[in-house]
């Protein structure tokens, strides 16, 4: 057989869940909480499904999810999008990342990404004959170099990907960042994705900037979220996807042919729970005592942790403990030590590896307590 | 803006439903049941929502009901595949077709799609830059010119899309016609999707042909199939691929980055609900009574029915009362008279219109009942 994508192999999190499975291995390795969500989220799921809500939602997504996410954007980012026009409810945030490519990208575009990148970017970028030119940020402290950006920005770009609370860095990029990319960008035509998946995942004084706080870009920008990370049910695939409304009819054209709609009474249950504010403004302090928790724990090991501003995950060089490489390390501590986590070099595209892992720490505290144990004795 | 599809336009199914919606029509157009699911669906995927079946299911889907589909593929139609290696859940039947295209087709390749067709197969092609080869099948009997196909089958062939039950015709290909398929194509080197989704519901003595019937030429094929279908909640977004081996792992590559998984709850529910076989197995009866109740219904009228051998779908020639354009009448039908249908030119790529449009009898009586008094009384 003559493949169409010889150099693709199985993600990363596929990899690493299954090894942990086979080895019995706690699982701080792919992202998604161990812990029941609310009982008042089923029970709204239940409702619904009983109710028949069972059969196609509308292609855009239920009205009142839509009505709930153009009311949260506005509040906390004071941009307006119009429920009916430009805002889309996907099948969790990677189909919305995948169509928004599908729907601009066209041979030979280049595409900028910023690594550290979410392992679906570049795949997706090259299925549809894009061109990724990456831009590597670096440990410890990722920062972006806004010359290099500068110059890599040609009249050849036609999207960059931004992913802000960053996955896996943990880190939080600020206004700043976002007054120095609108610079950039001001006279050039590209678009943009900005994955905001962990919007509401935030610690200490950080606070999420939105790249809806960005008004002269918005109509060229999608921003992508998930409701499976902000209510706890990863496996209930539902996101969205923000853009002005011509940009977002392209997202459209391409969406309605790929999954044509998304799961009707997850949908309904949702917009329910979150009617109830309390239900994810409680997040941030939720996740920062895990973080506080699980780095504290860490604190008498020889790992050297970059500091979370946000998301779920924390990272940490092990190059006190190991020479290998950081996919051979995560292997051994998988086997070995019963820890899986998430080596750094899965997130680069050629392989660069600085001796980082990615630890997820959305679990319950006697999950984090035993991989603490098993982390304590290495 | 530059769009990348300028000519694709909204899907009929959204059309059609929305206009229902507007003008408070009885929707016959779109293809969903009005009626609840059996109530031990529901129950299960409250069992397995309150056990915290919520996260992230596996990238290829959950075990049994993998295994399920393997056991009745092989009680069917005697073939076996392999649940870990050749067989995927997907978020619908949709995202099934749009994946095996998406993992196949490269610029300038030809697929030849027999017409009618279901409105995403060809825009999913011409997306990864495909020319669809259409071969139309015409009223009423909707046969397939086994001459033309062979002449249509080149060197640049690389998919043929079939549809069996074919929706909208409603037509059962039989036998006799895989073998021509099967010989057209044995020298060959083109791929096949078999789109299956109505495979439990064909009427009379007619018998569903599987593409799993035809081993020469598993390694080259994708099934698709669909649990909305099957379980009475297209809502669900559930439906499964099956593939030979390393068509699979090609289909994967794709899949992982586009949704990576799917509605954990609703496969273990399903898994548990179809474990009781006459949940599907009585489905060929129960609509084939809702088809004989809705033609006897439509007999006194001046609608010329095709014969549905398979699917929920009836469709008639409307030329003993208009002339209008099925697109128009079909309008005009929705809006005056208060029942939404498909026109039957949005099957064919160049509005090709017989003045044919299609009902959907998926429907409780009531619904039937207030449709056919409606259509008695144009
Ligand atoms: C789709 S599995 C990966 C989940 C995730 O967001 C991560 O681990 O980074
Ligand atoms: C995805 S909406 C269309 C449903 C359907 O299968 C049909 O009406 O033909």
């Amino acid at each position: 057989m003559n493949s169409k994508l010889p150099h693709l192999e199985t993600t990363i999190f596929t990899v690493m869940s299954k090894l942990a499975n086979q080895h019995q291995a706690i699982n701080l390795a792919q992202g998604f909480p161990d812990f029941d969500p609310h009982s008042s989220l089923i029970e709204s799921l239940n409702y619904y499904s009983y109710q028949n809500y069972n059969q196609y939602a509308p292609m855009i997504g239920v009205e009142k999810l839509r009505n709930f996410i153009s009311e949260k954007t506005e509040r906390f980012h004071h941009t307006i999008y119009h429920p009916e026009q430009e805002i889309t409810i996907t099948n969790g945030a990677s189909q919305a990342i995948f169509t928004a490519i599908a729907a601009v990208i066209e041979k030979g575009d280049e595409v900028i990404i910023f690594e550290p990148a979410y392992d679906l970017y570049k795949p997706a970028v090259e299925m549809f004959g894009g061109i990724v030119k990456p831009i590597q940020l670096t440990y410890p402290d990722y920062n972006i170099d806004y010359e290099s950006l500068k110059s890599k920005v040609t009249s050849q770009t036609k999207l960059i990907i931004f992913n802000n609370p960053n996955n896996p860095s943990g880190k939080i990029f600020k206004a700043e960042d976002l007054v120095q990319i609108e610079a950039i960008l001001k006279d050039k035509n590209c678009y943009i994705i900005s994955d905001e998946v962990y919007e509401h995942m935030t610690f200490d004084a950080y606070e999420h900037q939105s790249f809806a706080r960005i008004p002269s870009l918005k109509d060229r920008t999608f921003i992508t979220a998930s409701f499976g990370k902000l209510c706890h049910v990863t496996g209930w695939k539902v996101g969205y996807v923000l853009a002005g409304k011509e940009l977002m009819n392209e997202f459209r054209k391409v969406h309605q042919y790929n999954v044509f709609s998304v799961h009707t009474p997850s949908q309904y249950a949702i917009a329910d729970y979150l009617d109830d504010e309390n239900n994810y403004l409680e997040l941030n302090n939720f996740f920062q005592e895990k973080r506080d928790y699980f780095t504290k724990g860490l604190s008498s090991t020889k790992f050297e942790l970059i500091p979370a501003e946000g998301t779920y995950f924390v990272s940490a060089s092990f190059k006190n403990y190991s020479e290998l490489s950081d996919r051979e390390f995560a292997k051994k501590l998988t086997i070995e030590n019963k820890v899986a986590t998430i080596p750094f070099s899965a997130f680069y595209h050629d392989t660069f590896d600085e001796k980082v892992i990615r630890f997820c720490f959305a679990k319950q505290k006697e999950t984090l307590d035993s991989a603490l144990e098993k982390l304590n004795k290495l």
